[in-house]
């Protein structure tokens, strides 16, 4: 390890960050207020020591802590954190002039930190001029070839290609970059040292090559249903613009393109055959949402030049930086961390709690009209104090919305 | 031939606008000039006599005479034309409440009259819930089959399905109606009692059995490719709504879009891959002309209803029609009328000489910039005020434009 990593590493405020990843999953309110009061070194060891500063004492918010505490054990020392960085593995902080752009416009949603490997060593001006081609994974043999080809298109003309890494169109699009010596970034919804799917490990490693992998989760976390769909607003954010290659009604490619819609960027879509149920979602962005239908690279690009460089001139409201404070002035005890020889327990039962909790209430959600808490607290298995903190947080991602008949899922 | 066709028959101002035509193109602007000035059995007379009313001595109009004239051997005696009726051919003329309401709308480039086989009883009545199903006539399977399907979607919701009866999507329009026992109209560039395409004989009598074939054109005459261009007015004019299925970018079908566009009517487009050429004109549509993208019959119902019936309210301005005189009270003579035996000489040579003129001068203009009518002209082998006259009417069709730069084709 260089001096440089080192003194990274040495950054209590940095590596609070890296430690608050393994704790919290992106958007939970509480961690936000949490470190919106102390900033994340306090809040990391008000968690350790399982009490908040003064005036923290809400039934919910203890809820969160408890939560918070079932993870402790997976966070890594100081020096695992190091040997990350040894291996090339770089975290990027809401402080860094790395952090890019758009991704102030989340919000309190906007993620703790990025964790990122890959040959880029400015984060921020490889997305400034992107572009997310995404679709399903499913994709047919037109989409596959329509995404590298324009993703080929788009990157021999100087824009970044950024998409998920999977299967299908994320897969061409990236694939069509690398033919073209383009610039790319696949954004996980895993830990970036992990290929998901295994069949593009070989295909990642290309992309960090040529760009970066990142993603919001640390080292060695796994995917989930949930996270995709958490995963999706970071492409969203840090592109200026968003293409759905091929996509179904219900594809997670359209909750994307939703998260661009709500960002203000330009939405583009491919049309395919009606024949097709993968152009289905395409031609509801063209004709429900009034996304510009695009039939080629030239037509993408004067749909993103239209924006100018209005991502960078928008100023989002984003995860405070907590102002910098002595340590030694914490106005409660840091307790020493656990070992992380405890993982496995942490990895395989009470890993993601709040992931679960929150899968269950997904799942539990009309997609039409709506239900009260308590139904859907029934249906989950879960209590309804609990369900409505959950249903906060899929407000947040857009992913659930109160109607006048109650709760019910949002077009996804 | 019973006693209403021998009526229709004995009027002379029904006779007169038959035989004006035999005479004229439609969108003469000096034939309307005349019928205003004079009613059409006047204007009928006045041809044959060789002489204009009093006050009309303009070089360009003693041109149109003279040109006219050329036809006057083709037009046929009245007992021919009763000889028509007797087969079930007839004559709408715009006097009669048989008349397309959207007609009107054309102005003075409305068709002097409809030739009209088939089984309705109420041509206006079949337009008023009608869509325009147009397209390529080297339509790809895709195209073939989506015409079908969605015209006898729409035809089983009421919809009468109006279209152009040739190959590729306009025959799959006509066919799929017939399956689905809707209506459906074909507006010919011929003579109605002409088979064009010759391979789609048998589907126009099914067409006239379901519907009408219509033509502006008298019976046995045939096609050329201006008339098909000025043919495609009638189809946007006389349906509610017209809807593309498959198109290159230079197809007729976008002709038939841009008058629908220019009258205010919705227009529609099907998508489909971009790596079809024949979908290129849908997707312009979409792109360049704020076309509505239509995945189905649902979806064109509803922006169809969307202008409700807008066609029936939108009052024209078109050819007047005029006050009805005494024929006594012409103020000069009428020929007799020549032997119908001169015919083959007409057909053979000077039948068409403002079509093959027009056609000639259209031919000359370049896609884009502009030139000069005196480098027109020379082009096309025409004189200067010739080739100044066609312009005129080759403008008023939307084929030709004047640019800063001099004329130029419009984009069709």
């Amino acid at each position: 390890m260089d001096g440089d990593a080192m003194s990274e590493l040495l950054d209590d405020e940095r590596y609070a960050w890296a430690a608050l990843t393994y704790l919290a999953e992106p958007g939970d309110p509480w961690l936000a207020e949490l470190v919106r009061g102390c900033g994340p070194a306090r809040a990391l060891a008000a968690i350790r020591a399982g009490r908040f500063p003064a005036g923290r004492r809400r039934e919910a918010a203890e809820r969160a802590m408890a939560r918070w505490r079932l993870r402790l054990a997976g966070v890594p020392e100081p020096d695992e954190v190091a040997s990350h960085f040894a291996r090339g593995i770089r975290l990027i902080t809401a402080s860094d002039g790395q952090w890019p752009d758009g991704l102030a416009e989340l919000g309190v949603n906007q993620p703790y930190a990025i964790w990122l490997r890959g040959a880029t060593t400015d984060l921020a001006a490889l997305c400034r001029r992107s572009v997310a081609i995404v679709g399903s994974r499913a994709a047919t043999a037109y989409g596959t070839y329509m995404a590298a080809e324009l993703a080929a298109s788009v990157a021999a003309r100087g824009w970044t290609v950024i998409s998920g890494g999977a299967y299908g169109v994320d897969g061409a699009a990236h694939q069509g970059t690398l033919a073209a010596r383009g610039a790319t970034v696949a954004v996980m919804a895993c830990g970036i040292d992990r290929a998901y799917p295994a069949g593009h490990k070989d295909l990642l490693d290309g992309v960090a090559t040529a760009g970066a992998v990142i993603s919001e989760w640390p080292p060695g976390q796994g995917v989930s249903r949930l996270r995709f769909l958490v995963r999706n607003r970071v492409i969203a954010a840090i592109t200026r613009g968003c293409l759905v290659v091929e996509a179904g009604r219900r594809s997670g490619a359209l909750n994307t393109a939703r998260h661009a819609r709500d960002l203000g960027r330009p939405l583009m879509a491919l049309p395919g055959p009606v024949t097709s149920d993968l152009s289905a979602g395409c031609h509801s962005i063209i004709r429900d949402w009034q996304g510009t239908l695009v039939t080629g690279a030239d037509e993408a690009i004067e749909a993103l030049d239209r924006v100018g460089t209005g991502v960078e001139s928008r100023a989002g409201s984003g995860l405070p930086r907590p102002p910098a404070r002595d340590p030694a002035s914490l106005p409660f005890d840091v307790p020493a961390a656990q070992s992380p020889r405890d993982r496995p327990t942490w990895e395989d039962a009470a890993r993601d709690a709040l992931d679960r909790e929150a899968a269950a209430v997904l799942d539990a959600l009309p997609v039409r009209g709506g239900l009260p808490t308590s139904d859907i607290a029934a249906r989950a298995g879960l209590e309804p104090a609990t369900v409505l903190a959950r249903l906060a947080v899929l407000a947040v991602f857009g992913l659930a919305e109160r109607t006048e008949r109650g709760w019910r899922a949002r077009h996804r």
